[in-house]
């Protein structure tokens, strides 16, 4: 980790950590970290919030979209709005940094702002989006899907094991879902977002400020083989049509093609086989079907469509040498990359610069709210390091000097903006 | 499949088939073919069997270990017996042949010499074998081992789920588990098992009679690989302690060395990896954890302690590639080769070509009551082809021809072996 580092104080350091400390202690108290989305745990987290923003002196309400928003006007009416902010949601067992971090850094920024009498020409807006982690509807990013327009009458309908649907929990969490198809923001005119790498590439290289060049599409993609469950006693191995081999010899040749693709230097690239399935696994019984699904991640769609060339005849190349079935690679989902604003990266730069902080471009391998925010407004991420690359996991750690650091970037990145119109120009 | 043939018939083909198909109607009528050791469809059809042996004109009995047992006394007091059976248990959704084929096989036999006034000087029993097959227990083989020995005290206590021992399950089935310890038989001077292939060699070859040159032994190991659950967007691909690809690549070795090992002409060799674990099994986690379980089968001792030698390696050099921990490979089970006896076998094979029948020799894959009984007397086993080498299905499949070709090459050894003391010598 990057230690002894001070950086120039614009916002609290102290009172950023001692609140991300506070809202952490809102948990599911036998399974810590929790704070699922549409959960009760999760209502208690965001009155929490909502008591901040308005100590703060925020104007609170939330969107139709049922996205938390804390306002200060701007004084220049018309001049549009400056976002930032991050989800307050965990997955179960989580953190206390990934999402929450980027909301008690917005929080701390506009109060820090408000403190100082820095009033902005443009509005500013603190946004805990609701949702962000998969949930039990089966999607992921609500608000800020809905914020942008693309949360679908059909995704509304998604349900959840017993029955209510997501639009029905979007309203209990204080949305309004008929107003969300015609509520998509055009005001936007630039958007932040702090956030933990989730990666061990900043802490490794004693980076401080994380600039990140793209959100990666990801690719999920499954391939089944069909095989014959004989007798692992009295099948002789060359009459043998075992599914688990050619499963096997796939998952080495995607990890060597994974491998290969990730130091072409085409940008970020990885893969993974993280689910795997024997059927009938049983001991004695040769593997009759066998089943795996890839999560491939890039911010290079070429690199994506080649991958996928790659593992199809991978695939099919295994199955023909164990003599089973394969019907061909299946994509399950697939998610375009985003990419984030140059002119807003070199700002942050600027400022990272003149802080006396050292950056690195980097692509963000894990989805966040503003691969969506992206497709409405000129949208920049900064990561800081987290140790050991942990996250999602009760391990979790950033130290309090790294986060009001990338909170600090942000906060001058906001001043100079606001100051000079000529940043948003072609952005 | 043999076509077209016929055997000199000393056994009555159609009413061997008839019965077969009868003891086969005696299962879990919504899933068939299942007849459960300790169940009372397996009761069901002992009594079936029961009222069979005395409608045969045979003395039946159950010993200390729950075997059922048809009896005719010999001519001459002191001779010995001579023993043919198998077991009528089957696995659940088992077929109509695995088992209960030699045990019905056996019935036959003894009924034909019965009717055909053929008196034999040793004495002859048909038993069927109690609990050959897994079962809720969890021991294998339960009357054969009762029958030479081989059941112990703490095999007496396994329990099953909810409660009951093995040794209470053993009395409820007819046996008397108390005298069991004591009840090691010492009279028997020959033994023979009927029983279909479970697997595509006869078929294959084109050949009427398998003659089995040894029961495999059966090692069962377990390796179990420890990495780190990274998230599978942000850990590059050089950074990861991947479980996954170290059991991927040891599944596609072990293949590669078993076939290898196959190939060497040191008798029967296969090895597969039927199960395997892989945690936390989610799309976007790095595999933390992984596991395999090998089952390995060899007629060869030291091809097996070869094997073991590979396997150790394979594995410590997979993990050293992906970053993983290997503790090393774990037997979680062992059982040593039987081998059947020589003198028997080349009975068998006189038997067979004087009835016109093709034979060869070969090990068996799968475990058998003869693999026990072979410790407290000459054994030997006749494989009869069997459809697509199929077995523990319902797709089981063998043709009266094929069964009644097996049985008359047993009752020509009988009749043979009965006549000339000699064939007992140097057993």
């Amino acid at each position: 980790m990057a230690t002894g580092f001070q950086p120039k104080t614009l916002v609290n350091s102290e009172r950023l950590w001692n609140d991300l400390m506070a809202i952490a202690e809102i948990t599911l108290p036998e399974q810590p970290y929790t704070r699922r989305a549409f959960t009760p745990t999760f209502d208690q987290g965001r009155a929490w919030l909502k008591e901040k923003f308005l100590a703060a002196g925020f104007a609170v309400s939330q969107d139709a979209a049922g996205n938390l928003i804390g306002s200060i006007p701007g004084t220049t009416p018309g001049a549009g709005t400056i976002m930032l902010g991050s989800h307050s949601d965990t997955v179960p067992n989580g953190g206390r940094f990934d999402g929450v971090a980027g909301v008690i850094a917005a929080l701390e920024i506009g109060r820090v702002l408000k403190e100082g009498g820095h009033e902005l020409k443009h509005n500013l807006e603190v946004v805990d989006f609701l949702g962000e982690e998969p949930n039990v509807y089966g999607l992921s990013c609500v608000g800020s899907r809905g914020m942008t327009g693309y949360l679908s009458d059909e995704s509304l309908s998604f349900t959840k094991p017993g029955g209510e649907k997501l639009g029905e929990a979007i309203k209990r969490a204080g949305g309004d879902p008929a107003r969300i198809a015609n509520s998509a923001r055009s005001d936007v005119k630039a958007f932040f977002e702090l956030h933990i790498e989730q990666g061990p590439i900043l802490e490794s290289e004693n980076i401080q400020i994380g600039l990140v060049t793209a959100i990666v599409g990801i690719r999920r993609i499954e391939i089944t083989f069909d095989g014959e469950a004989d007798h692992s006693g009295t099948t002789p191995m060359h009459l043998r049509k075992d599914a688990g081999v050619a499963l096997a010899e796939t998952i080495v040749l995607i990890r060597k093609t994974a491998e290969d693709f990730a130091g072409r230097g085409k940008g970020h690239f990885v893969a993974t086989v993280g689910v795997v399935e024997v059927s009938p696994n049983a001991i004695n019984v040769v593997p009759q079907t066998a089943r795996l699904i890839i999560d491939a991640r890039s911010e290079n769609v070429e690199l994506m469509e080649h991958f996928l060339e790659e593992v199809t005849r991978i695939a099919a190349t295994a199955a023909e040498t164990y003599n089973v079935e394969c019907a061909g690679p299946k994509i399950l989902s697939d998610s375009v990359p985003s990419i984030c604003n140059d002119k807003l990266r070199t700002l942050l730069r600027d400022c990272a610069d003149n802080l006396g902080l050292s950056t690195r471009d980097l692509a963000s391998g894990a989805g966040h709210d503003a691969a969506f925010i992206s497709r409405i407004a000129p949208a920049a991420m900064v990561f800081v390091p987290c140790l050991r690359g942990k996250s999602h996991s009760p391990e979790e750690w950033a130290e309090p000097n790294a986060l009001a650091a990338g909170a600090n970037v942000i906060a001058e990145a906001i001043i100079r903006l606001d100051a000079n119109e000529s940043y948003f120009a072609n952005g």
